[in-house]
């Protein structure tokens, strides 16, 4: 009989989980419910085309509605899943159609943590999601003066920059005392901060937004703790909250972050419903405290083994250690797993070590600063966090330092690795060897 | 009392061991002997200045004289040492000066082989290593129209792009039937021969330099085994050979590639006698094949831990895997250990995993491709070489791949890593996971 699979959610963890179900079992039908017009185009690139480093829209769109036609999966459009019947194994739509599954992979997403405070209804405020209503909003960008982003997490941090760079002043508002706190150091951030202020961006830190004042039903002003911020729009970019109400409903089990606890096939508590994405939540390698939230990519690998496993494959997935990277004002930044703020608080112990490097020869045209901190234990020497800042190189590092991590190599294996040296593309001297060896030094070895 | 180091040689491996031992042994008495008149400076810059990509020679120098006085470092320039007698622990120079040692370090670097064709004495034939020549040879180049490269090694690799670069109709001669062939693969190469032909550039491979014609003392022509190349400049670009003549007439050994056998400490086989960089050989961490001719990176490397050790420190080098990398007409190159003709040649099994990648979103301006390819031994997949061609992001892979193969990780690791996505500056899919991927795929994993 043929196997049924029905996928409910058409981001990145979704379509993933779509294609790999349907490489599986070829055989196999496959349903995608999204609520939105479209599926598989580039959210990630949204705060680019803002800031106008991308010029259109269209561009993010990975793929027509006709090649999924095509590769066989049938996905229903505009079509919100309202409840599952997990006994039953159906899903049942908003406007009452029932469809039978034999697997189902829940990718249903993320919410921004909700602002709580007054007026969060009123025109001006715009949570960046759906490319549909940013082309929307981007009309209306046009028209801003000024912007508040309320909270410096790394889509802050994106659309900060977005807005600076297309010249509207731009506030940024954040209860912590300096930008990404959760994952970064404060010395780390500095000369992202400072190239903000380059920009023309106003940051407000050890600031949290109390509420929203509106004239005629459209925001005028934001008041924050350290007082009210004239502003036309206000980019809501707080938290992501995982989107599990469908699947608490059928009796989902959530973890401690919220997100749906998965197995290493991605498996929920429930026999027969997988899911993937930023509705899950997995452990972190180091601290195996679960978290959720991560990157597209991320939610694409989890969804391909999500889509594998639901269509009678095998395939696992890891524990995270989550490189991340961005480019943010001026600079690059990037790490991987625990800063040193983190650590300190978690009261693990670490030895640091850091580096000023160069990206090329000091004298090739286009050399960059490369900043490299990495965090080790200082028993064992395993590298156990990571952070750069600098002008090119720094998602490659934050990958190769992410399997350093993961695979145990330590800070002995980094303080001694060979290096590429070639004047256009690479310095004598790599930054994460010279970060090593300080952190090394420090030890007395 | 004081301790005496000599050290033989003004390069990255003379000068890396000088200042690692003055760094060990802060009373040291530290002696550099070197031909030249200046030292510290990168040679691995000339051929950029060359290419006009950098303005000026003056920039290649790293240090002023004065900061070698500074630091207490005694460079004897212009100074040849003739010979080196290990039982009174002396050293004689050309001008019959007697220099005592407790520990002596050479670092003899290389010469480029022979031609060991009719005419090798003619005027217009360049062997590109000295910054004082170099600057005379500039001014010729001015005056060149037609250049022959003698060999595809990776200098001859740097100069064909230079001097195509400079519009200079330059003609590239080598005996495999590809560039850089011990080292890399046809399909890596592929693109880059293409872009030198896009350059101007005439490529002659299965061809051999037969001889140079001249014409009142100054070459006219290039013979090949293909016919004759009128030419007014040919740049030896062949392979390095160790310089070890003074070694051995002290008696001491050299291995199988002709180079230094040094053990882990960077000993010769003669007591108090330390050796490092070009004129040295180093076991390979997979084949346990010793082999010399390195980068500018490994000799300075190396120094430090000679001069660590000839200054009554403790410190071991490793086995090496040699991560290479470099710019080859419009695309950058890399990759690390075996390529798929070595270990084909060597009769090592392997599965080779390809993917064509992108280094960001494929909608974000400037993105690249990535194209990676890996080797893997078929039975425990540990990763056992890489090949890279694109357009940024290839050193840093590189050095990744390297450590990758040096510490066991596997492709299995590899298709399962994590990789930061972010428009700018990384794309979903590493190329390097997708490579993996690839591999495990033929493996029917």
């Amino acid at each position: 009989m043929t196997r049924r699979i029905v996928v409910v959610g058409g981001g990145a963890a979704g379509m993933g989980a779509a294609g790999a179900a349907k490489g599986t079992d070829p055989s196999a039908e496959v349903i995608v419910f999204t609520g939105y017009e479209d599926a598989a185009y580039s959210p990630c690139g949204i705060p680019y085309v803002h800031g106008r480093e991308i010029a259109s829209f269209e561009s993010l769109f990975m793929a027509t509605k006709q090649q999924y036609v095509d590769q066989g999966i049938d996905i229903r459009y505009e079509t919100t899943v309202a409840s599952i019947d997990v006994k039953a194994k159906t899903v049942t739509t908003t406007d009452g159609t029932v469809e039978r599954y034999d697997s189902l992979v829940l990718a249903t997403g993320f919410d921004y943590a909700d602002p709580d405070v007054p007026n969060s209804d009123l025109g001006g405020i715009y949570y960046v999601k759906n490319i549909r209503q940013a082309m929307e909003w981007d009309k209306v960008l046009d028209t801003v003066k000024t912007a508040v982003v309320d909270e410096a997490t790394p889509l802050g941090a994106e659309m900060v920059t977005a807005l600076a760079h297309r010249g509207i002043e731009t506030h940024l508002v954040d209860p912590a005392p300096w930008a990404m706190s959760s994952a970064t150091d404060p010395d780390i951030m500095e000369p992202v901060q400072e190239s903000w202020i380059e920009m023309g961006a106003k940051l407000h830190f050890n600031t949290k937004v109390t509420g929203f004042v509106g004239d005629g039903g459209k925001l005028r002003e934001v008041t924050t703790s350290q007082g009210g911020i004239q502003a036309d729009l206000v980019v809501v970019a707080t938290k992501k909250v995982p989107n599990v109400e469908l699947a608490t409903a059928a009796g989902l089990k959530t973890g401690m972050s919220g997100g749906l606890i998965v197995d290493g096939r991605m498996r929920t508590s429930v026999s027969g419903v997988y899911a993937a994405g930023d509705c899950t939540e997995i452990p972190h390698g180091v601290s195996n405290v679960p978290i959720q939230g991560l990157s597209g990519s991320h939610a694409y690998a989890q969804g391909k083994v999500a889509g594998v496993n639901a269509a009678g494959g095998t395939r696992e997935y890891q524990a995270v250690y989550v490189p991340w990277g961005m480019v943010a004002g001026k600079w690059m930044i990037g790490g991987v797993s625990f800063s040193e703020t983190l650590a300190t608080a978690l009261g693990v112990p670490f030895v640091v070590g850091n580096a000023q490097g160069i990206s090329r020869a000091r004298y090739y045209p286009d050399v960059k600063p490369v900043k490299v901190k990495l965090l080790a234990e200082p028993e064992h020497l395993r590298l156990i966090g990571a952070q750069l800042v600098g002008g090119e190189g720094i998602k490659e590092r934050a990958d190769f330092l992410a399997m350093a991590v993961r695979t145990g190599i330590t800070i002995n294996d980094l303080a001694t690795m060979e290096n590429v040296y070639s004047p256009p593309i690479g310095a004598l001297n790599e930054p994460i060897s010279l970060a090593a060896q300080n952190a090394l030094s420090k030890l007395g070895k």
